[in-house]
């Protein structure tokens, strides 16, 4: 086993549990990376959850969760699931530059599939739902939904902020409208509240909140110098 | 029968269409106003509209549209389509005053239920799906991904709103992001370019695209001001 983490790293729902783990296990990390996260959910990231579930549990083939006793999967749910959730990872200027209003044939056809976009969510739709488990999309977005590190309000989070110990890394994309740079500066702003050492860097990106998963040159060298630091300071002490 | 009107109004796809007033029948009407409405459809409006199309389709009541043959309505897909819809008509700060994180009871209940958001949202599907017609839903969103002044982008718009002989008022609100400021500017700017009379507001809101149904003392105010003018000018000339 290994008692101390030289770093927690994570983004999305990732980032929130790199937060959590510096909170619940303050004396076991050195420092956390928290990437294109948010303290907890607002009400409009929640619909759009409540949305994908509505979607998977809507399905015929959904069965109350049992799919598994009818040798069925709810297919047509969770790519409608996977569908809204795209959307929003991606930014409209992504999306505008992907796709624009281009078609992806020369004639609208029979099933109305006329704008290379749609063609595209349906089958990151359908591939998604080949590969994923329904269940355990309804469980992800709930845990989504539920996460608290306030404790549902009671406390403040520059207060659950206090008894952490390790060093921050907080990161967020210009475009990310899932996570915008404002939820994850409510983090830095709380950091800063609690005396704790934080780094933060707003990430200029087209890709939204999916830029978190793509390669880029400032994020990686604004990372690597953080993860160096880190590093470098468990050299001295060691 | 009226020959000529003193001016078309329309907010959102009504918006488009007072657009779509002022260059098809220019001797028509003496003025256009253009509320929270954009020029043409972006990729991610298309995709939220094609979420909502696939919702009412894979409803296994869609029967391919026909529907009504078999004495049924595809209420899920139906309300499924709206949620999605309402989300994008509100803002993230009307969501979030409005519900926040809170539970509409103490309890997660068996079917899931938990922050008000959630419950408001399922309820306004079903309210829908049971007043609006799935197949009208389908043709309307078409509609509005087809909408294109430019025919196909094989004209600008400064070139195509050349031939407007109306004065224009353009309304747009700061937390649209279904049809976001920048894109009423859009028609804003071809307008200047086109040389035309055009005044434009972008009126301070929390209510995202919903703003344009909602009364407001300066929405009003300005609203009215121009139809007062339009009004004097043909006084004037009659």
């Amino acid at each position: 086993g290994i008692d101390r983490f030289a770093a927690i790293v994570g983004g999305s729902l990732g980032g929130m549990q790199a937060l959590q783990w510096s909170i619940t296990y303050p004396h076991r990390l050195a420092a956390a990376v928290v990437i294109a996260a948010a303290p907890r959910l607002t009400a409009q990231n929640i619909a759009f959850n409540e949305v994908a579930r509505q979607a998977i549990m809507r399905d015929p083939n959904y069965f109350d969760g049992n799919y598994a006793d009818h040798n069925v999967i709810p297919a047509s749910g969770v790519g409608l699931a996977r569908m809204v959730g795209h959307i929003t990872y991606l930014s409209d200027i992504a999306m505008g530059k992907k796709f624009g209003r281009s078609l992806p044939r020369k004639d609208r056809d029979a099933d109305g599939v006329n704008f290379a976009v749609e063609q595209y969510l349906r089958y990151q739709g359908e591939r998604f739902s080949g590969r994923f488990d329904a269940n355990t999309y309804i469980l992800m977005t709930r845990t989504l939904d539920y996460f608290d590190p306030t404790i549902d309000g009671l406390t403040t989070l520059p207060d659950v902020l206090k008894s952490t110990m390790c060093k921050f890394l907080v990161l967020s994309f210009t475009t990310d409208w899932r996570f915008s740079p404002s939820r994850s500066e409510e983090i830095v702003d709380a950091l800063i509240q609690a005396d704790k050492q934080v780094s933060y860097a707003r990430l200029e990106s087209a890709h939204g909140h999916d830029a978190f998963l793509i390669p880029d040159v400032t994020y990686e060298r604004i990372f690597k110098a953080f993860m160096n630091r880190i590093h470098h300071d468990l050299g001295k002490v060691q």
